[in-house]
């Protein structure tokens, strides 16, 4: 494919269309509820050329609803509405829009029969006034929703597609990967479209920037480069969009190589869109290695991390979170010299419960962190953010130190990213 | 407090001041970052009561800012602005406003001082056109930004105040702090605002609903009821305001020990707005207990939510994860016996988890979990989703069968909290 003639080469334009997200909801407006949702959808959306071009946010009021919806329902091809579709008397969404469409309600008896399955399996009465969660506008097409009681709902009046989900993350995302996306694609087809995904941990975003500045200028304006970033990791993504898939894609893994050979090895975790557990899993899986924790400051956030992972009980045996001294000497065998002399913070003591891990939980590679997560308890000597990392096997072990800021939950989650990529490093290197 | 007349009391609106937020960056609208300002500034507002009534997000485009701008502008007494006032070439907010103003611009000597500063601070250059980042707009009142270059700009023109600020969370946080809550209590003076919110684990929002029906519906329009969930838990707030400190705290607490007096007190976790895993740490603190955790499907979740709290090292020592049945015969002591007669998830191997907690990790108080997270490695004897859990001390275990859904997500979150739940009831009944 090299050498692909790019000034004759016809690409389309990567937006198919325009997107408009409202949520609802006055959890929102007064700050109780941090708005994750409308990144994700705004994620999930780029996969079918869908670009958001505006959001807006409203409480729980039927004036308010009706006023964002009849602002923006004209200027895109798609409004998706979240919030509002519980079953406490806030949540109004439902009848703000049969209003909208000016439509009555009909009883819609699948979503009554899916409400009594979620009540009977968890063995509990089905409360009253359920019979109105099944009351739906006249006009919707009801869009199944596995993980709660209120379903989506999708309009298509008037050239433009409406659709509303629950506010609740995992009840949204349901109905948007069983349906919404799906349909959305039918009803706006478009070109395929392709994305390479390139997962990168070490280094932050404005590094990589610097790193691959040529060719990010190079790029023909066809391809689309995103960066996005998240805690110690960058993802980088190639977007294109063309008639010919052979075409395309040949020439989008052109430019996916040439970026790959810009960036030192050890950044790159995968080339695909996973995170960097799920990598990790992979490698241990096809090594056959098993892997063992030993956390202190990390509280159990690696263990988490890796059993987040459908399956990781195929590699990961388990770990001792040590968070006190005694569990580090009994159970981890760490020396209790080790713990006079250098303190629980300390080279020697994340290398000696490497070696505990190794011993007491029988695996291949074993991780080891300790550290001051703060916001307090720091030392001149060990300030908060001071975190030590080590990895080994029987015969070595590597350590690594960090320095970090005061905030503990990024302390946590940075700690652990970077001990999981260590640990990949290590198993990749050594086996 | 009891018997106050309410119908003579003249309460005053719990809203002060109409606040829209309008957030700038295309960043937000394609999903790579989640905004948390919002929600920040929010809290923040509601101290002083001031209440957002609506939030639009739109992307580095002059046209769209401006329209947003002009669409909220006259429709509330405040509108906060972030993003666009970096350095790099997308940021034209400033631009935007002077325009919307109809002002020029000036050199703004302090700003300049400043940045110069934090240049000399990190030892570094000033970079080239840094005196373009010190014209501002005639008629804005500069706030003062110590963790960054770009300073805030406050506009008070035809009744309504602008106020602009860049879009990095700890800058914007710094000038809110520092300027702008001070500022806007200068300009709106108000009654005292007072809060009380309860946390209830257990049950979902709807059954909470169906509990407090007719205290709902007998609540003075004056007093604000909002329903604040999450997974397996809600919070329940009620708001007030009034001129008279006394009075409005007394008849709030009457109206909040009614509500508590209305839901059974095994659900009740904390009546102050804190999270579950600081309210069992204040516990365990406060009676003096330790707690250690033997976690299988929740592989390590339980632990890294007790130890996110600060100072959980008080009273929590450790974990064994076992995520195989090796540790957990080898470690905790789990009899072959019991797991080749009733299986890695059963009652039996809970008990029998909690027994080798308490004996290895020597404390109070011990949690053991073992289930089937999912979405796959159900029977029909073990569905996916069931999930035992066990909290007990030397002299008795308790144990509570989960029966959950497919989501891996859901259901380790879910179990974790009600396993955590558990143990604070546990302590709470106990000692």
């Amino acid at each position: 494919m090299k050498g692909v003639n790019i000034t004759t080469f016809p690409f389309t334009d990567l937006l198919n269309m325009t997107v408009h997200i409202l949520t609802i909801g006055d959890e929102l407006l007064i700050g109780q509820v941090i708005d994750t949702n409308s990144a994700t959808m705004a994620q999930m959306l780029q996969t079918i050329g869908g670009q958001v071009t505006g959001r807006t946010t409203v409480g729980d009021d039927p004036i308010a609803i009706a006023d964002a919806l009849k602002s923006v329902i004209q200027k895109v091809d798609v409004v998706l509405v979240t919030g509002g579709l519980g079953p406490t008397k806030d949540d109004i969404t439902k009848k703000v829009l049969a209003k909208f469409y000016g439509v009555g309600f009909v009883f819609h008896q699948k979503t009554h029969d899916w409400i009594n399955k979620i009540f009977e399996r968890f063995g509990r009465p089905v409360p009253e006034g359920i019979r109105d969660q099944c009351l739906m506008p006249q006009n919707a097409t009801i869009l199944r929703n596995k993980r709660g009681t209120a379903p989506g709902m999708w309009f298509d009046e008037n050239e433009t597609v409406l659709v509303s989900m629950p506010g609740v993350p995992h009840e949204m995302e349901y109905i948007m990967e069983n349906s919404v996306i799906r349909k959305l694609q039918e009803r706006f087809p478009s070109s395929p479209i392709a994305h390479r995904t390139l997962l990168t941990v070490g280094e932050g975003e404005s590094r990589i920037s610097n790193m691959i500045k040529g060719f990010e200028e190079s790029l023909p304006e066809f391809i689309k480069l995103a960066y996005l970033p998240g805690i110690s990791r960058v993802r980088l993504r190639l977007s294109i969009s063309h008639e010919d898939e052979i075409l395309m894609n040949g020439f989008l893994d052109e430019k996916f190589n040439e970026l790959k050979s810009l960036l030192p090895a050890h950044l790159i975790v995968a080339d695909k869109d996973i995170p960097l557990e799920v990598a990790l899993g992979q490698l241990f899986k096809q090594k056959g290695l098993t892997l063992s924790t030993a956390e202190s400051c990390t509280g159990g956030y690696i263990a988490h991390m890796i059993t987040s992972v459908p399956g990781s009980s195929a590699y990961y045996m388990g770990s001792i979170i040590s968070y006190s001294n005694e569990i580090k000497m009994n159970q981890l065998g760490v020396k209790e010299k080790t713990l006079k002399e250098h303190g629980a913070v300390s080279e020697q003591t994340v290398k000696e419960m490497v070696g505990g891990a190794l011993s007491l939980l029988k695996t291949d590679i074993a991780i080891a962190t300790s550290g001051i997560a703060g916001p307090d308890g720091g030392t001149p000597d060990k300030p908060v953010g001071m975190i030590w990392i080590a990895i080994g096997n029987k015969k070595q072990v590597e350590t690594f130190k960090l320095r970090l800021g005061n905030d503990r939950t990024r302390n946590i989650q940075y700690a652990s990213i970077r001990a999981l990529n260590m640990a990949r490093l290590f198993a990749q290197n050594n086996y």
